[in-house]
């Protein structure tokens, strides 16, 4: 019987593969940020079944090699300005590795109290770090898609005095109705669609030249819903939105949803790494009256994908949604402690609090503010250069660290300059030497660079614009 | 402004955790099995905020065994017999290892073509591994949790014609009910609660003296609901229960959801990996039938957690039920490529196939056929000890791995033997010597023994029988 690779053998492959992480990361600024490769081209390096026989696991730096390092798009490459920044510090790293060789199960307090409680402690810390009060408590979520789920499912439970008690949604008479802007990220609606509030009882409102919701349009439609029979139950304010890191002003929502009872979100997950910077936490001001919150530790603050971190007021609520208590999960105990397994969907739980604990034993909460204070400058200054510079736009305020701009030759129309701008952006991604997210902001075609990568410098951002510059030259000469 | 660590002082930690890892497998089995600690102890330990400046990463190791080590239930023990057996192989260990160090995010094609491509080709392999036709497609969740919540949103909007697209389900006339055995998982109740269903419209139908569900039992609730105005919306067989690994007859289960046009959704969570033996698959013959299917290759099969397997029959219904696509998203080769962000509930994903790829190349199928033949033969020599021993009796058959026994002193009723066997699962749960599930089995206090860590031979299964004896006469004598 193949019994697997012995501890002598782990340890020589364990470190090779750490010294091929570490080499990857020097040399990552060499490679094309997004992957060349067609589709189909790494799946038909896979020709044979899986294998009858093993044995191979010495070949397994040489595949990678061969068969994955190609279909790699560098996610934390320095030029790497598409979607949102989503780093992975060496420390956050090892603490993954630690996660994955003690393989513990963290689904209740019992079956590993240290993961149950180093995350009670690591919540506890990034809500100090945030400047959030000890209303919050706190758990760690995969992604804000499943905290924003879970926000809405409690939501649903609340307005309708726990409605799946009973005879469910179907059961209701009256139609419960969410809100957000039309700038909020597509997993608002996601969610509202599987918590089973149906898309005719989402309201995406319109938002300001600021792109920020409009509190008069939410005051509106909750009246009008109200009038008509129906039950507003949720509103997510967004604190940074995804296309231009618009605040939504959350105190103010708060009002309105105080005055019908809806619960409040706040989906922070980019822009909420930027209240660990105390000059940023007027942006949110009104988050203490919000019943839940997400932001994504695992995006602009280095932690590795996954952690999400999703803060509550009310983890008695959570837990009467969530939780579950058959006789086989039943432990002596239940009562005194934490069983993170009913505060959210999934039942099994990785040890995900090691690789924050690391990170910050790395680099502190001041070499973490540091960072996001070059990196607001460096948005700040690709900002003043896209604004002074004739032939570009500047297409929203620079909020952050995401800057969104188009590049406006004169004589086109709306339809030339989607065309011409895609182009522009297709012309640096396709170089390899950076990468953007080509996106559309109220009908006009923008270039959107989010600035963040852990070793993004002043640098980068500049050869980006050069690239963006030359790329436009090239695109209007085709 | 504090960096962070650089490359070498990466590597130098990088292989300290490796060797700190191979360490503690190789000294597990002197470690006691369940952590020992109070609820508190070891948040006690961080008396510090979050730290100010850095620069301690040095300290990680020194720290782990300080803080963290005292509260690990260690479910890679020889000894570990609760719950489920979920291991971390050393190959999968560095699968994990290398997607945490490349920091790749795998939310669409785009993002990186071998994050996407390498899990289909392993979804693939998986399915060809247990034996099923081309019909299935596969995507990686991370718990069959998660995973059985999108089946029955996916059922619901299958019966419904998409109701989220209209006015969700509160505008929906007839209710919608979900069938399972009385044996299923907790998952399947809260996931059905979770979309919305109602506990009024959950039947947790009676099971027969095997524990498997009645088929009769799931005619008569279907037809009795229908004649009282309601809708077969989705049933679910267990292969494998979580209490005694029992198999609903999935055949005769399709039949029935074929004549009412429900969805068949099957749970194999835990058992789902006895199918890679050829000689098990009769056990849930009937399967080629269901419409979605998920088993947990971080359990039994030696995969880290976390690595949920979800197959389906109709991906494009599951795309239009998890799909969103705004601007921000849209990539060129989209229509042409999986984007799995599209196939559940996160939007963001790590590269989990990596896992199960270095798993396989390092022990192949025939390494994992050999270990689950020698955790049935133990299985089924422990049920065997137990059958012959006087005063002790096995609650359900044998089927896989799981025993379900329980000592039966002369002269105790059933409170009795209640409160008796809960103080044999403490004595040799609170030694520190093996650890098992204290549950209850239709009324009746049961000990289970799940048989199935990776290193988990015939002596510890012995070691285990000798504790449960010696236990059993120190409860009598208290």
């Amino acid at each position: 019987m193949r019994r697997g690779m012995d501890a002598d053998e782990f340890r020589r492959l364990g470190h090779e593969l750490i010294d091929f992480i570490a080499g990857y990361r020097e040399g990552i600024e060499g490679r094309p940020v997004k992957s060349r490769v067609s589709p189909g081209e790494i799946r038909a390096r896979f020709t044979e079944g899986p294998p009858e026989k093993g044995g191979e696991a010495g070949r397994i730096a040489e595949l990678l090699e061969q068969r994955v390092m190609p279909g790699i798009t560098h996610w934390n490459h320095p030029r790497f300005f598409a979607y949102f920044p989503s780093n992975t510090s060496y420390a956050s790293i090892l603490g993954d590795l630690v996660s994955s060789g003690l393989g513990v199960q963290g689904m209740s307090w019992e079956t590993s109290p240290a993961a149950t409680e180093v995350e009670e402690v690591m919540m506890d810390w990034l809500r100090t770090m945030v400047g959030l009060s000890p209303a919050w408590t706190g758990v760690i979520h995969d992604t804000a898609s499943t905290a924003t789920l879970c926000a809405l499912l409690c939501a649903r439970e609340r307005t309708t005095s726990m409605c799946q008690e009973r005879g469910g949604l179907a059961a209701e008479d009256a139609r419960l109705v969410v809100y957000a802007s039309d700038q909020g990220h597509s997993s608002i609606a996601k969610a509202a669609l599987l918590a089973g509030f149906g898309r005719e009882n989402l309201r995406l409102l319109p938002t300001d030249d600021r792109h920020a919701l409009r509190v008069d349009a939410l005051r509106d439609a909750a009246a009008k819903d109200v009038a008509a029979g129906l039950r507003p139950c949720a509103v997510v304010a967004a604190s940074g939105t995804t296309g231009t890191t618009a605040f939504d002003p959350v105190a103010a929502i708060a009002e309105v949803a105080s005055e019908y009872g809806m619960w409040l979100h706040v989906d922070a997950a980019m822009a909420g790494t930027a209240m660990v910077l105390p000059e940023m936490r007027s942006l949110w001001e009104g988050v203490e009256r919000a019943d839940s919150l997400v932001w994504n530790p695992h995006k602009w603050m280095g932690v590795g994908f996954d952690f999400s971190a999703y803060h509550c007021k009310d983890p008695q609520h959570l837990v009467r949604v969530m939780g579950t208590n058959p006789t086989y999960l039943r432990t002596a105990h239940d009562g005194q402690v934490t069983n993170y397994r009913d505060w959210h969907i999934p039942l099994g739980r990785r040890f995900r609090a090691l690789k924050l604990w690391f990170y910050l034993l790395d680099v502190g909460v001041s070499g973490i503010q540091a960072r996001l204070r070059r990196d607001i400058a460096n948005a700040r200054w690709l900002g003043g250069e896209v604004e002074r510079t004739d032939g570009f736009e500047l297409l929203a305020p620079v909020a952050l660290q995401t800057v969104c701009l188009r590049h406006v030759p004169a004589g086109m129309d709306e339809a030339a300059l989607a065309a011409h701008n895609l182009l522009i952006a297709r012309l640096v991604n396709d170089s390899g030497f950076a990468y953007l997210t080509p996106s559309v902001l109220k009908g006009r075609q923008m270039l959107r660079v989010s600035i963040g990568a852990e070793r993004t410098e002043r640098r980068h951002v500049e050869e980006l614009w050069s690239a963006l510059k030359a790329a436009a030259e090239e695109a209007l000469s085709r």
